[in-house]
């Protein structure tokens, strides 16, 4: 069965449309990956990539696109509103299918080694992949950015978990990781009055004492009239969106309120779903391989 | 985006491994095709292949298999339990993903056409790709089988559809149609009162006024105690498989019986489930691109 991730790398190139498309290049042409997205934005003058693959094809066209970003990008000279560490300024996976957060943290450590030593490119581990609990955060890593890292990286607490401790001259540095997808997903209800949404959202978030893999907040609608319950699920494999629905609803009840309908926004794995369906049809044995186009995901 | 059928074609050819192989090869070779599964009964000397693929792979590889089904196998010497017509008897096509029937039905008959001028194969339509009615049952048109169907092919009621109305004089003839998948699900009762099952059954099935695309009967699973309401959705795109599980929720209530599981047997479409899912989330404008999944589809 193949092994299907989803990558999200950022390079501080935003502008050039020359160099942008030549960062993008390997994405189009490796097999075994598909381009799902790509957009520069000029202020932030910064690129962000979408793309799902098997593990082999992310870790040679991520090796190819770094090595491609590293000869194209002078930290020196890039200015942008977005916070950047590096050329390659962090290297998100993020597993979709068949594969364990471990093998994604694996992938994650692999490329880290494999281009610290190719581009001599100090690397970072974070979220799931790092190597210690401080350094999980992302805007943690690169505090003090490209121009205040030369010294922040002497420094023992911030020797990078692959490469030297010393800025690429040109490069800088690069986060890469692994963490779940998150998936937005909002709940409308048959009422106008926010305080309702928020009483809901408070009541089945985690850091309110819901459900550990939910954030959410209430949300106006102004336009329709309604509120919303509008939520973060970081781990959909540990909480299910029927939790979430059915919690709100439960919620809900107290106050003689309704669902009236919710969304999903953005992409998802089919697994987030099928859940969904087993759930409600109290399916047995249900299994991922009865899908028939997963039997056409096998080779890929 | 990739448009994915499944396609199960029955050779009359069951005991020769070295034919069955040959006849096989095709399906393992041809890109895009994705062989999930054939299985050769000697009693019945027949073959049966299972795969699904895009439609241009799907031609490719049928008017490959059909040729060489044509050479190898003489009706005039097959004998078998089945009911058959011809070595390469029975073409069914059924979508599985971005496909509506009548593309389904279109690529039945190209084939049909294709392979009824290039071996001189007489082809009749069935099931959705029938011409008239009483064409679209597989048993009618095969009635007489090869050894009776020299005299029956004349007749001006069983002109092919294809193809001059004279058998093949080794290979007979083929039928070529397209259909909805079979979803095999049932549902588990907590009694083991038969008659509690068949009466559920009955309700809910299209024969005693219930849902347009349900067969359903009950059914004694001695070894668990308990009885089970088994259930063939004809067409889940029309009939879901949520207003089944719903209208044997709803009919069982009335005998104070619960639902205590369910499975789904075999292959499905994603959508299938995907259905289920947003019927029960209450979603709303979701779109199977959503899918990372099927992103990757796209290319196939």
């Amino acid at each position: 069965m193949a092994k299907i991730l989803e990558c999200i790398p950022n390079f501080s190139e935003g502008r050039d449309q020359a160099k942008i498309e030549k960062i993008v290049e390997p994405f189009r042409k490796t097999e075994g990956i598909k381009l799902l997205d790509y957009s520069a934005d000029k202020d932030h003058n910064r690129l962000v990539v979408t793309m799902i693959g098997n593990v082999d094809s992310l870790k040679t066209v991520m090796i190819d696109a770094i090595g491609i970003a590293v000869d194209l990008i002078d930290m020196n000279v890039h200015k942008g509103e977005h916070p950047r560490l590096g050329a390659v300024d962090v290297v998100p996976f993020t597993p979709v299918r068949n594969v364990s957060m471990e093998e994604a943290v694996e992938l994650a450590k692999e490329l880290g080694q494999k281009v610290a030593e190719r581009y001599n490119l100090p690397i970072y581990l974070y979220e799931e992949a790092a190597s210690e609990e401080k350094r999980k955060n992302l805007a943690e890593i690169r505090r003090g950015e490209f121009e205040g890292f030369a010294e922040k990286i002497k420094k023992s607490e911030w020797k990078p978990d692959f490469g030297q401790a010393e800025l690429h001259p040109t490069a800088g540095a690069t986060v890469i990781g692994a963490r779940m997808p998150l998936l937005a997903f909002n709940i409308n209800l048959d009422t106008d009055n926010l305080e309702i949404a928020n009483k809901i959202a408070r009541k089945i978030r985690h850091s309110g004492g819901g459900l550990r893999y939910c954030k959410a907040i209430g949300i106006d609608l102004t336009e329709k009239g309604i509120v919303q319950v509008s939520m973060n699920m970081t781990d959909y494999t540990k909480t299910s969106l029927y939790q979430s629905y059915e919690m709100v609803k439960f919620e809900a009840k107290r106050y003689g309120v309704n669902l009236i309908g919710s969304e999903l926004i953005g992409l998802l794995p089919s697994q987030a779903l099928f859940d969904v369906a087993e759930y409600y049809l109290q399916l047995e044995d249900f299994k991922a391989e009865q899908i028939m186009e997963n039997r056409l995901l096998e080779e890929l």
